[in-house]
């Protein structure tokens, strides 16, 4: 079978892999769509060398089929559609203990700190698979992974019908948020400054505003009648991020941090203080978000619409390196069986 | 009636004032002891000139005696004795609305924003009373306020029983939280670099570190079982405190900021994402907070070691000399009555 291994400095060879019969609770997957996600492109970057080594096989977002299982699994069957919630847990640390696996302190973050699903076949634990439901094509079920993260960010900002929700930051994951956050109740403004992805934000139906052309802090001001919004989902991983994400909710408002920051931003710590706002951080997601995840996408959640590109696993290397210079790029996949 | 006035630029003048008969929902109360706090020193020192101006009769932290009472108020009495919670709100806007008086956009903290406790009469309205329990004396009273703030805070960090706490910055607020995190059955670690406030620490039975001296991310670990601490109160309003307010808490922990940043500090907002930290801003108190306050004080709760000093109402100015250079002063009161 071809697998694609990253090499280091920006280089993936695809190449001959070794298909690896599934251990007694394992299964083996039939890949058909894996996506490429900011985390993906980071390591292309060279940025997560000391985690991947130079002859990972990445990819963590993939939709496939189940071709043999191993004895000891009872809940699948081959011919299963599914995808993979690839975070492998320790199951002994203190995160683990107190059931939050998913941040566990020696998490394996699969495609990342161990074997991903850029390959034609992928052997994984069983009890990470979720089946997809009948409605969904396995090309929609790739986004399951990325809406994942979305459930879970709306998840823990607590949003509820009727409140009024800013996302700041419109890209995929910015704009999966959104859409959940919608689908709660919630009226949901997305604050970008990329003019492609404002306009696929409105094509979305969501409102969307440039914070460099408009006064983001009066119009929330204004539009939730002065007293702020509900809800703010930071995604944007900037300064501008930061200091927005503060001005925005109302008293006793909540923020959830959804971007990875990569640098220490300076943050209004008096603000908090003075408005009693709630923060919090989210990170990947746990099982129950994997399943709403599937549930939205089952109800026709257009989270497809996000999807700007299908290329074949043979052509990675010149799809990480169109992606890099494309400010229209939201979700690309690449087709592992073509 | 004797009132001191604030004059601008470090100056009191202690001269005649008014006495006020109650309108129909006020009190009248002979002040017995006043408190000084942090934000006290701070329009002292002119930084808050724009909210007082320049002829304010300061002072938020009092306990009395009820001398008068307008006709409508039926639930005092001439005689009883009682603290007030020195807060107005607008009962109009947003949080008002939202059941958070206490953070009222056009919020009257009275004693800043309004005339104060630094005289022998003070007129209130009577919703803002809470009557003092028999066992505790005037002198205890006067420190509900501060120790109110104490339980707001450990009440929004959601303190229980057998969690471990980080108090960071052992100044009054600081210790009364550690005091009342204690009483809700947590085990409670205080960082502070005065060597004065470590020792007063230690003798109220707390435990207690120098953070310039150990490494206190180390010792945290070492002493949760490498797990973290549940929840860390911030008060130092200093970048050390900023910093450290993410590196102690668990995997989910919380972080409750009750320090007022004068300042931006910078934020480990990815440590934020990767552990899923909570955070949250603590302000003042709400009715409830008041009530737990005067309860622990009736139970012995031992805020009055933190007295360290009671001067007459006519020594104001030399209270307010003295008490700039002092590193061993805690919790200063005025008796009104001398
Ligand atoms: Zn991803
Ligand atoms: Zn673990
Ligand atoms: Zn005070
Ligand atoms: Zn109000």
């Amino acid at each position: 079978m071809r697998a694609a291994y990253y090499k280091g400095q920006k280089h993936f060879s695809v190449s001959e892999g070794q298909e690896k019969a599934p251990r007694p609770t394992e299964a083996k997957i039939r890949v058909a769509y894996c996506g490429i996600c900011g985390t993906d492109l980071h390591i292309y970057h060279g940025k997560m060398d000391a985690r991947t080594g130079h002859n990972r096989i990445t990819g963590h977002e993939c939709s496939g089929e189940i071709v043999e299982l191993g004895r000891d699994v009872t809940d699948f069957r081959v011919g299963d559609r599914v995808v993979v919630r690839p975070l492998a847990s320790c199951g002994d640390c203190p995160a683990c203990a107190a059931g939050h696996s998913h941040i566990c302190h020696n998490l394996n973050f699969m495609g990342v700190d161990s074997e991903g699903a850029f390959q034609e076949y992928w052997t994984v634990p069983a009890k990470l698979l979720h089946r997809v439901p009948e409605k969904i094509s396995l090309k929609q079920a790739a986004l399951a992974e990325p809406l994942a993260v979305a459930c879970h960010d709306v998840r823990l900002g607590e949003v509820k019908a009727g409140e009024y929700v800013v996302v700041l930051g419109g890209g995929p994951i910015g704009l999966l948020v959104a859409l959940v956050a919608r689908e709660r109740g919630a009226r949901v403004l997305v604050s970008e400054i990329n003019s492609y992805r404002l306009g696929l934000a409105r094509e979305l139906g969501l409102e969307a505003a440039n914070p460099k052309e408009q006064d983001l802090v009066q119009l929330v001001k204004r539009e939730s009648g002065t007293a702020g919004a509900d809800v703010v989902f930071e995604v944007t991983g900037t300064e501008a991020g930061a200091e927005l994400m503060t001005q925005l909710p109302k008293t006793r408002g909540r923020i959830v941090v959804v971007a990875i920051y990569s640098f220490r931003p300076t943050v209004d710590l008096f603000g908090f203080f003075w408005r009693e706002l709630h923060v919090c951080g989210a990170r990947v997601y746990e099982a129950e978000d994997f399943e709403e995840s599937l549930r939205l996408l089952a109800e026709g959640l257009a989270a497809d619409t996000l999807i700007s590109g299908v290329h074949p696993l043979g052509d990675l290397q010149a799809t990480f390196e169109h992606l890099e210079a494309d400010p229209r790029a939201m979700k690309t996949l690449i087709d592992c069986r073509a």
